[in-house]
């Protein structure tokens, strides 16, 4: 399914006679930097957003062809900052494809292993490099960052500024190897996270439905109607169609306090009959349903 | 039925003879604290924890008596540390009660609101406060802090440090009164968070179950069977039980990737003939299932 995905990415590309402008959550060397070149490779074009919603602005407006943003990570569950654009924007991109990426994170440091008194990077990553970082590093500072990329910069810039003065550097960061060339880091150790296997789901927006591939999924989102049960009855229509539900996520609605949006990924295309059919059944429970998209399953980790 | 816990908890400390321990996420100064001081008052003694899961330990061990997690925001919503937390000590605590705390954010700092150039809090928080900031600080350096309290310490710090040496000070926190006068910052500007009616629901967790109040509700954890349609089969069930299930979340399983842990509340008492009978079904469809606990409903927004 990715190979189709991306002999379709790069004939829209020719058809354009433009590089592809992939846009992605930067800084540069995020997880997400990462999981677009895995994707795209290098004969694209990227450009680094300043947030999520602004991954969607971007492709709504036209000024890039394809956004990169993460959808769920296997340990850390849904990335809230995806789900929430989507209430917002729903109505002005579609998804046009998922990848799944293995995220490996590495301690990225221009001084010695045992010179490292401070290591910067996201809460997130601390937490998923918990044991080792009890077992290595146990009296290091940890410091959050709003991201990895800005984790490995701030270690460069505090590696600098040691230099600079004469001092000890002390200060490294828990990024990937992408971060550690951009901001001229060395990776002292690789593969610090505790759990092998952990796998982010990254979803592909753009402009204009992907075409049927025979192996899709529909990713729907919809706010129940206000009534015991909305939920459920919602549910057992796509369980009643045969219809498998490969995923479930919600986030709160913003209009009302302790009121929710749902997202559903079901298997099958939009087109198909039994799907279509039960998306407008599962309209009649809802307040509002919108299909997000429907598009290549895909089935291999890069 | 909040004055019913209340009264509740105090007959269990006369009865200990010693003053109620209550354990929170820490520093002091937190949301988690201010929480805890609405709920519990000032005659029983505070125990701030490194994390959310410090606390489920210490109400294990019988450190504390008790023990008050934020379970979800009305706007962030879910708090991820506290459902993986139940995940892991599950069978060790109970939820004993249940606390719904408004949440208002205020900007800390020992300057002149035109000289703050920085501001320290969790990401959050600012998201929370997105607009207000943009309004009122475009060019400010927003710096990610591991939680309010940590910020409010940080900006406490860098205002005595700027002193010390006659530099103007630009350092401001986002985060409560409590803190500010913790740390000794002044409260420059209140409720300066973007939405009003931000709510955060807290747990009360215990070693002993809650007595019955006739306004109850209970939350159950399950892992779902392995096979298509396995959720709505489980939700069906209360459904059918005229039990209605008042909020749904889920996590990771921590066992296969794309595999979750999920977290329902169900209004009535686990002794309630109906829910018991739905339990013991729903089970069925279920590798595991357990009950967390049942306890008097919140009605009172403290």
């Amino acid at each position: 399914a990715i190979e189709a995905v991306w002999r379709e990415l790069m004939s829209g590309s020719f058809a354009l006679e433009l590089p592809l402008r992939i846009g992605y959550l930067g800084p540069a060397g995020s997880f997400s930097h990462q999981a677009a070149t895995k994707q795209f490779g290098s004969s694209v074009s990227f450009e680094d957003m300043r947030d999520i919603r602004a991954v969607f602005d971007e492709v709504a407006r036209g000024h890039c062809h394809y956004g990169l943003v993460p959808i769920e990570n296997s340990i850390g569950g849904g990335i809230v900052e995806s789900l929430d654009a989507f209430t917002e924007h729903a109505s002005k991109v579609t998804i046009y494809a998922e990848a799944q990426i293995e995220i490996h994170h590495a301690l990225l440091a221009n001084c010695e292993p045992g010179q490292i008194r401070r290591i910067h990077s996201k809460p997130e990553i601390f937490m998923q490099c918990r044991t080792w970082l009890a077992t290595q590093y146990p009296q290091a500072e940890l410091i959050p960052a709003a991201s990895s990329s800005k984790a490995a910069m701030t270690a460069a810039q505090e590696f600098v500024q040691a230099e600079a003065i004469g001092a000890q550097p002390v200060a490294a960061a828990i990024g990937n190897a992408l971060a550690g060339s951009i901001y001229g880091l060395n990776t002292i150790f690789e593969n610090i996270e505790d759990r092998p296997g952990n796998v982010t789901r990254f979803l592909i927006l753009g402009r204009e439905q992907a075409r049927r591939s025979g192996d899709d999924k529909t990713s729907i989102m919809f706010n129940t109607a206000d009534k015991p049960g909305a939920l459920v009855s919602v549910l057992s229509v796509f369980d009643s169609a045969g219809v498998n539900l490969t995923h479930i996520d919600k986030r709160p609605s913003r209009r009302q306090n302790w009121q929710y949006t749902f997202f559903i990924d079901a298997e099958g295309h939009r087109d198909d009959s039994a799907l279509s059919e039960a998306i407008v059944e599962a309209s009649g429970h809802c307040k509002d349903l919108s299909v997000l998209g429907s598009y290549p399953r895909s089935r291999r980790i890069l």
